[in-house]
Formats: C-alpha cells, structure tokens, sequence
C-alpha cells in the first residue's frame, strides 16, 4: 500500500494524506458515525482541494484495486459515509472543496463545490438576495455534497422538494477517475438520459459528486407560523388539503406531532412552554411563505383557520405573533428527538406512505404494537405534507431500555415495515440505505428494481471499489 | 417470422396484431411520422390491451431478436416513435392502454395507464376537482406515455416542471419482459438509484412505460394574462426576474416572442389581431395563477406592470379583461408555428441556454446569421421562463425556400449549436434526440456523458432491442 499512499501524497499533497501511521493523528472524526453505531479504520483520510485532484485520487485507488469511501460532513443516519473495520478502505473527503463558484442572479441558479457546509450555501445565497431553500437538522455541518448523494429531505420539500428536485446539475468523476461536466444551469435539457438523477441518490456508490449547479428562489417577503390542535389524523390531512388550496406553493410547512411526542418535549424542555398539546391526540405546525406581506400572510392565515375551526378539523391555534415566536414553535418540532432521547433508547424509523392512507396507516400499525408489545409508546411526528413520519418506538415505562432494544428492534422493525410495504410505503423516506437498511432492500424492495439497480452497479463501477456495502 | 407473429396473436388476439398482410391495412399512421420526415415499413403493429400483453410482446420478441419500437399518440417532432424501413421491426402502440387507473385526491395524485390521451388526462383530473399542469400543443392528440418518455415541457413549466417532475412513479415493461411495479405515490422514497428518472426520457430505448402515478394540484381560483412590448431581450430578462419576485409560484407562463415571429402572425392570420407588436423588438405573455381570486390577480398583475413600465422594462401593455381575450392572446403565441409555415419552408431548433445568458446568445446569434447567410429572416419566441426559445430561421424573402433548406439546414445547425454550446446550452430543450439528433451527440455533448449512456444502454438492453438507432 505504500506506493498507493505514495501516489495519493503526489496527487493532493502530503499534509492532505492522513494515516495512522502519523504520530499524533486520530482518525476517528471520519471513521466514526453520527450516531455512533459504526467505528471503522481507514488505510488512509485523503482530502483532495480540486476536481483534478479528486479525479487522480479515484484513478490511483482504482489501479491499486483499492475501495473509496467518499465523506462530506459525515452526519448521515444510516453508516454510510465511514470505512470499514478492515482498514484497506481509504475515505475521501470533500470538505477542503467547499467554494462557492458563481451565483447566477437572472437565471436563479449557484454552483458550488461538493464539500460547501450547508448552513454556509444558504447565506451565501441570502447574502445575494436569495433563498436556497433546503434546510434540515445537520445544516450546520452536512455539506451539499453529502446532501446530493443521499437526496436528503428536511422542512421545506413540501414546497421545494428534495435536494434532488434543486439540483440542476453535476459534476462528478465517475469510478475510472474520470470527471463528467455536467454543471448545467439548465431548466430543460433532453439530450439523452438524466445521468443527474441517477448519481443523486446513489450514496457514493456510482461516483462521487465534487460539485453541482442548484436552484435558487425569491426571497418571501414573510415567514409566518401557525400551531394548531387537531383531533384526529384525518382531520390532520383534511387540514393540510384545505391548507393546499387556499395557500398553495405558499405552503412551505406541515408537520404532524403527536401527543406523546410534545408531551416528551413538555417534560425534558419545560421552558420551551409547548400550545395546544394535552387538549388534542395531534398538533400541526403550518408555515406561510407569503411574497406580499406580512399582512397579507396572517390574513390568508386567519381565513383558513377560521374556515378550519367551522369545519371542525381544528379545535385550537395559534398564530405566532413575530418572528420569535415563529422560532420558538419551530424550535419545539425540532426539539422532538433530542427529548425523545432524554426520555430514553428507542427505535427510530423514517418510513413513507402516501398522504392519504397515513390515518388507517397510524390507526392500525399504532394498535399493532400496543397489541404485540404491551406498553409500548409512539414518538409518531413528521413531515405530514410529503407522507413522511418518524414513526419512532419507545421501550415501555420503567422497563430496562437497552434490553428491550436488544430484544425487541429486529421485531419492532419488521411489523412497522411490513405495515409500511402494505400500506404502500417506503422504510426510508429521506434517510437512505447505507449500510443499516441495505439487508432489508431484498425483502422490501421490488426484485426488478433491484436487478435493474445491480445491472448498473455493475456497469458503472464493474471492480465495485465505489463505498462497497452501501445500498446494494 | 411466422412463429413470432402467431406468438403476438396468442398473446394479445389477432384482432390486435396489424401487418401490411391483412389486405386493406394502411398502417402509416404508424409508419410515418408527425413532421412527416421519416416513413418506415413495420414488421407488424402490435396493440397490447394491459402490462402482461406488453410483458408477453417484449419477451416474445427478445426471444425472436427482433425490435420494438414503442409508440403512443406519434407525435414526436424528432423522429423517435416510427419504425425503420428493414420491414422487420415491431411497432408496440400504447394506445390501447388509455384507462385512468385511480385517482387520489388527498394524496394529490392521478395513476394512469400509458396510451391515456393528454387532454383526457387533463379532463379526468379537471372532473375530480384537480389540475394535472402539462400542456402543449399535441395534447389532443399525444399520448402521457410518450410525454413521459420523451420528459415533455409545454407551457407550464416554469412552475410545475417537465414531464419528468410530474411523475412519481412509474410501471415498466424492461427489455426482458420483466415488468417493474414502480407505481409509488410517494413524495419521499430514498431506498435506492431513481429508475423512474432514467426510464423518463430515455425515449423508449431501456424499456417500455406502460403505466406512471402523476402529481396533481389544486385548481387556481383565478388564471390571468398580460401582454407586454419590451424594449429589449434584456428588459424580457428582468420583467421575468421582477415578475418571479413578486408572483413567486403565480407565475406560471411566460413567453417572448420576436417581432419578425409576431409580424408571420399579423400577416397569415390578421384576425387574430396582434397587439402593440409594431412598438417593440419583443413581446412578453404572462400568466399569473391565483389562489384567492381574480381581483387578487388583476390587481398583483396591475401592481407589477406598473413598476416595470416605471422601471422602463416595459413600454406598454394589456391585461386581458376575461377568459375569451386570455384565450386569444394564448392562441396568438400558438399560432407562430402556423404562421411560419404559411410563410414557407423555414429551418427549426429547440434550445436553451441560461435565462442569464439569452440577451447576449440572440445578439450575437442574431448578428452572426445576418453575417453568414444575408437575408436571413428569424422566428425566434419561446419559453424565456425555462431558457428555452424556438430559434427559428426562415429563408430570404423570394427565394426558394426549398432550395435554401436544401443547402444551408447543416450550416445554419452548426451556426446555432455551436453557439448554444458556446453558451452553455443545450441543442435539444425538450423535444429529445430521437433519430434527427442523434449524429449531432457525439458532437455537442460532454464524452464522459455518452460513455456513461452507453454503458446504462448495454447493462439494461443487452440485445439493443429497444427503440434501436434513438438517442445512442
């Protein structure tokens, strides 16, 4: 391996090659994962600073035979991002490739390199007068790139769809070291197949993506946020088609929590103060993107409330006052996980079904598991606009946590996923494969689907040297 | 063949299976195409009434190595659904398969089979109370299916996207005769590579859509059109970033058209009664789609034109009083490809290029054409919204235009695509490859890009049985 490493070091510069044979070096920031379910080692961290140099990393591990693990943040929630324990793996980070290239006000597009901090691309939009608009948890250290690779989702894809939706363009180097411009600021382009949409997604596994050309949008001219108690899942998607109609693409949030949910964040976070919660089994938070006014968004607000109320699929609401406000309800919603985890281990789940069959779905699956395992409680909250819920599982009150997960999450996880199959769903709606959920793709997934999938696999990257044992 | 036609007979009944044996069978309506470019001679025409008929067509003739050419409402404009001129390939026509499957409307989605005509389409999600956005000049007559296979555009994507960001799901038939159910009605679904896009617009050549679950919205309340004379394409360009701001998602149609182009219109078909097109260099359509009501829209509309006629982006224009003057002045922006062709034979491109870079593009393009060929007259209107324009170019005034195609449509091509590549565009905006462009790729896009085609093309379709001679 010393002559790989050799090259490797000619290729990005030595002080960019990092190995364990450096005195003083730990690795483990990229060979651990977020949640830290996975501890691998790497033959090598390699941080090329270009397209070029990326390109020569990936030529030189495929002479060598050798299998590339390409990073960005490393926050992804399925190991997917960090090497094996067999320490021949070497990991490519992007994050010393993290410029901004150009920002093309009149045709609403930026393009950006692969190792961008999200939090980073979004103030570099808004310092330009714009919004890019995707927006989730980690931004404050996932990259772009990263988000491409696993078309990640988040607050905003009610209205702006997933990071694949905002990508217009890529630019990737493909298994043999290649590097494939296809950085395009084009709305329509039908020359041929949507090689974009194939590498978006793909977890590393076909290419790796160094930089991409996105999509940017007018800035509102209000942001205004409503919390409303509702007292079933059905009125909850009564609510959000009443919401669709009179808001429409103003519409950029609805998210369901339930009551057991808020009760966590009422009992861990009792300063955050959270409405509506033990009058009603859900609430929704709504958010109005409104291009007019602020005045003009509370109004449309204060309508389609009112008509709720007389409808009766809302019992209560409030409508946040300032920007403050708007804060703190948004801030409740993404307290859920981390009072989740005060309260306790759990199983975490991030399914789909679609929007319209996700009352019978929580009705049926919810008395499932109050019926198969006594005591158990739902941490059931999501993206209710995209059929999207983080349909959690907490061990039973007073029981021993760790023992129950050990016993139960094998079991839990497949009477939720075969509701889910049955209901016509996904068990991962924006968190991926990687490699926690890649055993359950046989049984879940389409065979064609995933004989199609191999076939390309296969064609693109034939040594398999490309993040080996993500997806497939 | 014999044994492969009695096959087609058994699987889909003999009524369905058409061959220029059959005395009295005309079969051009398959064999010829649209523009009436290309008449090719079919082994047989094959009409499947379900995806387990198209399943046992696909495999009977893998088995046989004979091709298929997969074919809904032939209206391509580039060649791309009709059969060669060897007698020995297959026409599989969807038309037959044209039932609306269900519709969802608090999933807001329509699942539809793939010869489902596109107005009928548009007609069944009008009936439930639904708008389905696609819309272009064929949909009386193209078919969801080739829409999809060809990622279609029109006059709505600005804000609801191609073909392509319509579909959710998608039922395949692949080349083995394998059927994909990929029927999802989901928002969310990151369990592996996205086939859906790679079957959208790979034009019949990786497997036959036979079925695909759309997105639907809700109806506007109001749908409004102005008519703007601008003073320049760099006015056009900033009316479009002013109109974005303050429309945001309203904004669903905006076309330039040249004055050259509305002149054909004033000529060939003065009833139309073109306005304020004597004034400017180019003219604007907007369309504002609004969710409140018309005084909503007409007083946004009002608000908006001000500032830009304040802003000199604008020197005059009209708001259409009701539905019948929105109408006609849609029909006027219809009407150029009629009028062009009663001014005589004239030389088309679908292109695009960065909404940023079109001033400059058409100024040089513009002078360019004058330079090379003198006399040169050109059509140019289009989707400025999506950067895409019909750059059209007529012959001289009194010469023979059949002549002037005959020797100057290689060197007027070259002239635009090399421009359009110079700026970044593309030669193919949204009407596809099929066989007219087919020579051009290899010329104009990126290497590393068709090798990756190529690559997918033989891991999918081994046999190269589909759609043989399009894209690749």
């Amino acid at each position: 391996m010393t002559a790989l490493l050799d090259t490797l070091r000619t290729a990005v510069g030595a002080a960019h090659v990092l190995t364990h044979d450096d005195p003083g070096t730990d690795l483990s920031a990229w060979e651990r994962d977020w949640r830290r379910r996975a501890q691998g080692r790497a033959l090598a961290v390699v941080r090329p600073g270009s397209t070029t140099e990326v390109a020569a990393v990936v030529k030189a591990c495929a002479a060598h035979g050798t299998s590339i693990v390409p990073q960005g943040g490393n926050t992804g929630l399925v190991v997917g991002s960090v090497p094996d324990a067999s320490g021949t793996q070497v990991v490519l980070s992007l994050t010393r490739m993290n410029a901004v290239r150009a920002i093309d006000g009149d045709n609403l597009t930026l393009t950006v390199e692969a190792g961008c901090v999200l939090q980073n691309l979004q103030q570099a939009a808004a310092n330009a007068g714009y919004l890019f608009p995707l927006s989730l948890a980690a931004e404050g250290s996932c990259t772009i790139g990263g988000n491409l690779a696993t078309n990640a989702g988040g607050t905003q894809v009610l209205r702006y769809g997933n990071a694949r939706e905002l990508c217009l363009g890529l630019e990737v180097v493909t298994p043999q070291g290649e590097v494939w411009d296809g950085l395009s600021g084009l709305r329509k382009d039908n020359t041929g197949y949507d090689l974009r949409d194939l590498f978006v997604g793909s977890e590393g596994t076909l290419g790796v993506i160094t930089a991409a050309t996105l999509k940017l949008y007018p800035q509102p001219a209000a942001r205004l946020t409503a919390w409303a108690a509702v007292p079933t899942m059905e009125a909850a998607v009564a609510l959000l088609g009443l919401a669709q109609q009179r808001l429409a693409a103003g519409l950029t949030g609805f998210e369901v929590m339930g009551q057991f949910a808020l009760s966590l964040v009422d009992k861990h976070h009792p300063q955050l103060r959270v409405p509506l919660w033990q009058e009603s089994p859900y609430c929704v938070l709504l958010e109005n993107s409104d291009f007019e006014s602020e005045a003009h968004a509370r109004a449309l607000f204060e309508s389609l409330l009112e008509t709720a109320l007389e409808q009766g699929v809302v019992t209560d609401a409030v409508v946040a006052e300032n920007l403050t406000q708007a804060k703190g309800l948004w801030h409740i919603r993404e307290s859920i996980p981390l009072a989740q985890a005060d309260e306790g281990l759990n199983i975490k789940h991030d399914i789909s079904v679609p929007v319209s069959r996700i009352p019978a779905f929580c009705a049926e699956t919810d008395a499932l598991l109050a019926r198969e395992i006594p005591g158990v409680r739902l941490v059931n909250f999501g993206h209710l606009g995209d059929g999207n819920l983080h349909y959690n599982v907490q061990a039973p009150v007073g029981g021993d946590a760790a023992a129950f997960l050990r016993e139960q999450e094998e079991r839990v996880n497949t009477l939720v996923f075969d509701q889910v199959v049955r209901f016509g769903g996904s068990i991962s709606a924006e968190h991926g494969v990687g490699s926690l959920k890649r055993d359950k793709l046989p049984h879940y997934k389409d065979p064609t689907a995933l004989r199609l999938m191999r076939a390309i696999k296969a064609a693109l990257d034939p040594q398999g040297l490309m993040n080996p044992g993500r997806v497939l």
